[in-house]
């Protein structure tokens, strides 16, 4: 029976533990910073038993560290090195390669750390926005500075495994080649999402009829804006020039959308638009993502 | 019993057509360019009988032009001329001043004119996507020169309760308030949408594992990426100096967050995500949007 500690049961971590309990065959402890956000995630049923943080790091085999990127940064070498010889050590923050970093500065008779992102999540944050399918169909990147050898330890297959139980797909990778897709992937959307939420409240702000007509396209454009700058920031600040030179493109392509636009240049802009639509399409039909 | 002439059944004209013969009592006839089309409306339950386009427009009640706004500036004109006199005729483009310039050729003594834009749709056009409840909980903007005096007419109070029948709120405006409230709550994410798209692409052809990372954020954030250009080109360039304006604020609010991140300025980003944060529930509450 494996014993997995989930430090951090937010939204992340409640719904890692609640599919744990849906899968069965582990036990799950939970430890936060106060006792009672432990004691919610075992009422909430994302695991079976509150637990001290220095009890759940020690007694795990499989320690997942679901705190924002800092946090995680702080803590995980001290976690590497409390936790039991045999364990492994795994976070879900969405930049990898500081976490990597901050682990190896752990040595290499602790614990073994691979690092992991579950590529769902939610704009609300909390146990009280966790469930347990949220990382259904989910692709859960596991990372490693040589992920082909990670993956055949008994860390990896065992981290293997609880990814599967969490309904998700495990995807080896090492931190840097994870951090540049998930800069574009991940990073610049939420970027992007929160800027235009911005320019939105401002323009608004001399049309008020834009908040009336405001319908699914923008509901869908802003998602992201809610989601909390205590996890964002990090993430960004970590992967700067990622980040920035992906803000870059999404800027130019913006000002050649402006100019064909100012300049009427009607046959540019439909190519743009007809080039945009061939790639979303061929994204959509590679996710399965359907058109509703 | 009202007779509904539906100009053009494809994914707005065909829901429309749906949503009325659902609500029942009405007539309603489907024209097209092609006959096939027109039929393939009524086998679609989306129309009582299909009509040749002058039939249509001269025996109708209520004439609802639902065509590109390209089209629908060649046509008004001759439609209004061609309806009965106590007709009104409407239509539903994403762009109404253009609408009504072309509407107003057609002289006093025409058929009454109201323009039209349902807040609603979906990325993939056509009669194959319509639905009955495209517009449910929808506003459904209705454009005059007075609106206030529009609404209180006959074609105006009959075109309120068409939009009523469709399970939308109508919501009178002139064309320019129309037109400038859209550019900010649907033009600008629609070309958002698109240049996001086109620089993922782009992002993504020197890191392929992007495509493997992208999920729910990106899906939403591009989704409009796959609206038809035949709809969307006229309608930038009808509105281009609005469209321009909020794409300049975009890019400015995309500068501002380059910058604080290549300068790691944590409080400036912190205070930005936090203000979208707030703006983005504050409108998600106003449109009874769940964090969904």
């Amino acid at each position: 029976m494996t014993t997995v500690a989930i430090l951090g049961p937010g939204l992340i971590g409640g719904s890692l533990g609640m599919a744990l309990l849906r899968a069965g065959g582990c036990r799950v402890l939970a430890a936060a910073r106060t006792w009672e956000s432990a004691a919610a995630a075992v009422r909430a049923g994302a695991a079976h038993e509150a637990a001290p943080l220095e009890r759940a790091a020690g007694e795990a085999d499989v320690v997942v560290l679901c705190m924002p990127l800092g946090a995680v940064v702080e803590v995980v070498a001290e976690v590497r090195r409390r936790a039991r010889p045999h364990a492994v050590v795994t976070d879900v923050a969405g930049l990898k390669a500081p976490v990597h970093a901050a682990a190896e500065a752990a040595g290499p008779a602790s614990a073994a750390f691979i690092g992991g992102h579950p590529m769902a999540g939610r704009e609300r944050s909390g146990l009280e926005n966790a469930r347990a399918d949220l990382f259904r169909g989910a692709t859960w990147v596991l990372t490693a500075r040589e992920p082909a050898r990670a993956a055949g330890t008994p860390a990896g297959r065992r981290l293997e495994a609880l990814v599967r139980a969490a309904g998700a797909a495990p995807l080896w990778a090492t931190p840097e080649a994870h951090d540049a897709a998930a800069a574009v992937a991940s990073h610049v959307p939420q970027a992007l999402a929160t800027a235009h939420m911005l320019a939105f409240a401002e323009g608004a702000r001399e049309r008020p009829l834009a908040r009336i007509l405001a319908a699914g396209g923008l509901r869908d454009t802003t998602r992201l804006a809610e989601s909390p700058a205590g996890i964002w920031v990090d993430v960004l600040l970590g992967n700067a020039a990622q980040v920035c030179e992906g803000l870059e493109r999404v800027i130019a392509e913006l000002a050649a959308l402006r100019d064909r636009i100012a300049r009427g240049d009607a046959a540019a802009l439909t190519a743009a638009f007809e080039a945009a639509a061939a790639a979303r399409r061929q994204l959509a039909a590679e996710k399965g993502w359907d058109g509703a």
